[in-house]
C-alpha cells in the first residue's frame, strides 16, 4: 500500500492559466479505461523537457526530442497509457507521428506543434486503431480544471494519482505551479518509468526554461529509485504559459527566478517522492542521505547503492534493522579510497555504526524502533568533504514480485 | 527450489592427496549445527586467493590478504558459518586472530600459517566463546574423505551443498581437482557472498598459482549474480598440494598448464552455476550471453544489466516472455554509442527482436515455450565486434523476498 500518500484533493490543484486538459477512453489495455490525456497550451507557451537515457528509447521520446530541439512551437501534448510504443522500430515512429497528425488536424495545428507520450507495456504495436477514434472526445473534454482527472488518466501500475500545486508571488503577480506525474515501477533515474508534467503561468525565457528543467529534475525526479530499472519512456516536461503577466524571467540570479525555481522544485519533489511512496508493493518510504563526501556524485553513488540493494529493501520490508546490509552496500558502491573507519551511519536519529563497526551505544531495540515506522531515514556521514546527496526509495515486498510477475496477465 | 541441482554424491568428490577436512559444531546460530570446518594442508602446499572488492571487507578477509601477501606458508584454513565477522572493526580483527592462534597452537603451527573465513550475519561480534571450544573436535574429525561434509558445513541460506570434482592426466600422473563452495544470496561478482575452495594435488609454482586463481575466478565465480549485492566476505581460494608428483608447472603456455586450468575452470564453473541454481528463491536458471561486442567489458556490462534487472527476473519467475524488459535493460546498461537497430536478441533459439523492435517471425507462443522451461538462455548479438561474455543468474520470486525478510529471525 502506498506510504502516507493520498489522492490529491481536486481543489488543491490550481488551474494554470493558459492550459486545458481533456481525458478520453480508448480502452487500450482495458475496455472503458480513461487512458488518453490531451493537454492544450495557449499560443506563446514555452516548453522544455528531459528524457530517458535509455538507448532503447521509445518512439514518442524520439519525436519529443526532435521537436523540442527544432524549437517547434508546442501547443498540445497527447498521452496514452497501456502501451509504451517502445521497441517498436520504424513502425512505432510512424504511429507516434500519425497520432500527432490527427491531434494537429483536430485542433488546427501542425503535427510538429504536438508532443506525444506513451507509457505501458513495451514491444507491442501502438494500437492507433483504438487511440485515434478516442481523440475527439478528449478534445471535447478540455477544461482548465481537469488536472486531477489527468493525474488519474496517466496512471499505469500506480495505486494513487499524483498531483501537486503551489502559488507564489512574483512582484505583484500571483504565479501558479501545478504538476502531475505517474510512475511506480521501473523507476530509476535518468530517468524512471515516469511521466511528469509541471506547468506554470510565469513568463520565462526559453533558454532559462531549458536550464530550469534540468535543475529541477536533478533535485526531484533524478533522486528517486524503486527497482533500479531505467525505462524507455521517461519524460519530464516543464511548461511556462506566460499568462501571469510577470516580466519575463531572463536572469538565473534574479530573486524571481530563484523563487520560481523553488516552487517548481517543491512541486516536482512532492511528485517524485509520491512515486517512491507508491512504489510497486511499497510498505515503507525511505530517505537515504549521504553527507560529507568529496563531491555530489560520490554521495549519490553511495545513496543509490543503498537505495537499490534488494537486501536492504527486503530487510526494511521486514522492519529488520539489518545494518550490515547497509554497510555492505556502502562498501560495494565503488567509491575509491573510502575509509570505512571514518564513516558514521544513523538510522533515524540512532547512531548505528562508527569506527568500521557497530556503534557501542547501539542496541537492537533502538534500531527496531526506527525500522518499524512507515518512514525511515538512513544517514551516512563519509567525513571526507562537504558535499551531500539525498535519494528516496521504498522497500521490496512480496507484492513487488506479484505485481511484476503478473503485469501482462 | 534449486534448479536442476542435487546434493553431490560423496563418492563423486575425489579426495585430494595432501588435504584433510574436519567438521565440528559450535552452535553459532543454531544449537547442534555443524558450522565449523577445518582444512589441513600438507607441508609444501601452495595457496592463492581472490577476495571481495567491498570496502567494508570482513576481518578474516583482511587477515587472509595480509598473510597471502606476506608469502606465509599456509597449512590450515578455518571456516565458520553463522557470523560474517564483518563490520566489526578492530575487535573483529582481534577475534579472527584469536581463532587462528588457537588453531595454530592445536596443530603445532604458527598463527600466520592459518587462514580464517567467516560467513553469515554482518555486524555482530564473532562468538569466539562458542567457536574456540569446538576447534578440537574439528581436528579430531580430520579426514581426506570429508569434502561432502565440508560442503554441507559451510552452507548458510544454501539449500543444496555444492561440490565438484575432476581427474585428469598430466603426463603419467593422475591429478585431482576437487572444490566446494557456498553462496546463494548477496551474490554478485567481485565477488559474491560466496566462499569457494578448490584444491588440486598438482605441483604448480606460486606465481603461476597466483595467475590461475584470477583466471579461473574470471570465468566462473565472477560470472554469476543473484541479486547484485557484493558481500563483505567473498573469498575464492585455490590450493595446490604438490602431491601428484608431476613436474612443477611453471609455464603458462604449456599443455599441462592448459589442461589443469581447464579442469580447475570446469570445477569452478560448476560451483558458480550451482550458486545461481540455488539462488535464494530460485525457480529458473538463466544464462545470459552477449556476443559481437567491441570488448569483453561491454558485453559483460550488458549481460549484467539484464541479469540483475528485477523486472526481467520477476517476468521469468512468471514464465512471461516480457521481452521489452530485456530490451530496456540492454538500453540502460550504459554502453556508449549502442545502435539498437543493429541488435538481435534470442530467447533460447527463438529470434525475438531485431531492427529495434520485435522480430516479424516472433509469436508469443514461441516465446512462452522457452520461458516455461526451468533453464532459459538469453542471447544478445550487438553486431559491432567480436567479443562476448556470459553471465549466469536466477529469477526473482516471492521466496527471495521471504528468505531475505526473515533472514535474521
Amino acid at each position: 500500500m502506498p506510504v502516507n500518500l493520498t489522492v490529491p484533493d481536486p481543489a488543491s490543484l490550481h488551474p494554470v492559466p493558459g492550459i486545458r486538459l481533456g481525458i478520453a477512453s480508448a480502452g487500450i489495455k482495458k475496455p472503458g479505461r480513461r487512458d488518453i490525456t490531451l493537454i492544450e497550451l495557449v499560443p506563446g507557451s514555452r516548453v522544455a523537457g528531459v528524457f530517458t537515457q535509455n538507448r532503447f528509447c521509445a518512439a514518442p521520446v524520439s519525436l519529443c526530442r526532435e521537436r523540442l530541439a527544432a524549437g517547434s512551437d508546442i501547443r498540445a501534448l497527447v498521452i496514452n497509457t497501456g502501451n509504451a510504443n517502445a521497441g517498436t522500430g520504424e513502425e512505432g515512429l510512424a504511429r507516434a507521428r500519425q497520432t500527432c497528425e490527427v491531434v494537429a488536424s483536430m485542433m488546427g495545428l501542425k503535427p510538429e506543434n504536438v508532443l506525444p507520450f506513451s507509457t505501458g507495456v513495451i514491444l507491442e504495436p501502438l494500437p492507433v486503431d483504438k487511440i485515434l477514434p478516442a481523440l475527439p472526445a478528449a478534445k471535447e473534454d478540455l477544461s482548465p480544471g481537469h488536472w486531477c482527472e489527468a493525474a488519474h488518466a496517466i496512471m499505469t501500475t500506480d495505486i494513487v494519482a499524483k498531483g501537486a500545486s503551489r502559488q507564489i508571488q512574483l512582484g505583484s503577480r500571483t504565479v501558479t505551479v501545478t504538476g502531475i506525474a505517474k510512475g511506480s515501477g521501473m523507476i530509476h533515474p535518468n530517468m524512471a518509468t515516469m511521466l511528469g508534467f509541471v506547468a506554470t503561468d510565469a513568463t520565462v525565457s526559453q533558454s532559462l526554461l531549458n536550464q530550469l528543467v534540468k535543475e529541477v529534475a536533478d533535485v526531484s525526479f533524478n533522486c528517486v529509485t524503486v527497482d533500479g530499472d531505467t525505462s524507455t519512456n521517461d519524460s519530464f516536461i516543464l511548461i511556462a504559459t506566460g499568462q501571469a503577466g510577470n516580466a519575463e524571467l531572463v536572469d538565473a540570479a534574479s530573486a524571481d527566478y530563484i523563487a520560481l525555481k523553488a516552487a517548481l522544485s517543491e512541486v516536482s519533489i512532492q511528485l517524485a517522492q509520491a512515486m517512491a511512496r507508491d512504489g510497486e508493493g511499497a510498505t515503507k518510504f525511505m530517505t537515504i542521505t549521504v553527507e560529507g563526501g568529496r563531491d555530489h556524485a560520490e554521495c549519490k553513488q553511495i545513496a543509490y547503492a543503498i537505495a537499490r540493494s534488494p537486501l536492504v529493501k527486503t530487510a526494511f520490508f521486514a522492519s529488520d534493522p539489518n545494518l550490515g546490509r547497509i554497510l555492505a552496500a556502502i562498501g560495494y558502491a565503488g567509491v575509491p579510497d573510502l575509509d570505512v573507519n571514518a564513516i558514521r551511519v544513523w538510522l533515524g536519529d540512532v547512531l548505528v555504526a562508527e569506527h568500521g563497526g557497530r556503534a557501542a551505544s547501539y542496541t537492537e531495540a533502538k534500531g527496531a524502533a526506527v525500522t518499524k515506522e512507515a518512514e525511515i531515514t538512513v544517514r551516512v556521514a563519509l567525513n571526507r568533504g562537504r558535499a551531500n546527496a539525498t535519494v528516496w526509495t521504498c522497500d521490496f515486498s512480496y507484492d513487488y514480485v506479484k505485481i511484476n510477475a503478473e503485469y501482462r496477465t
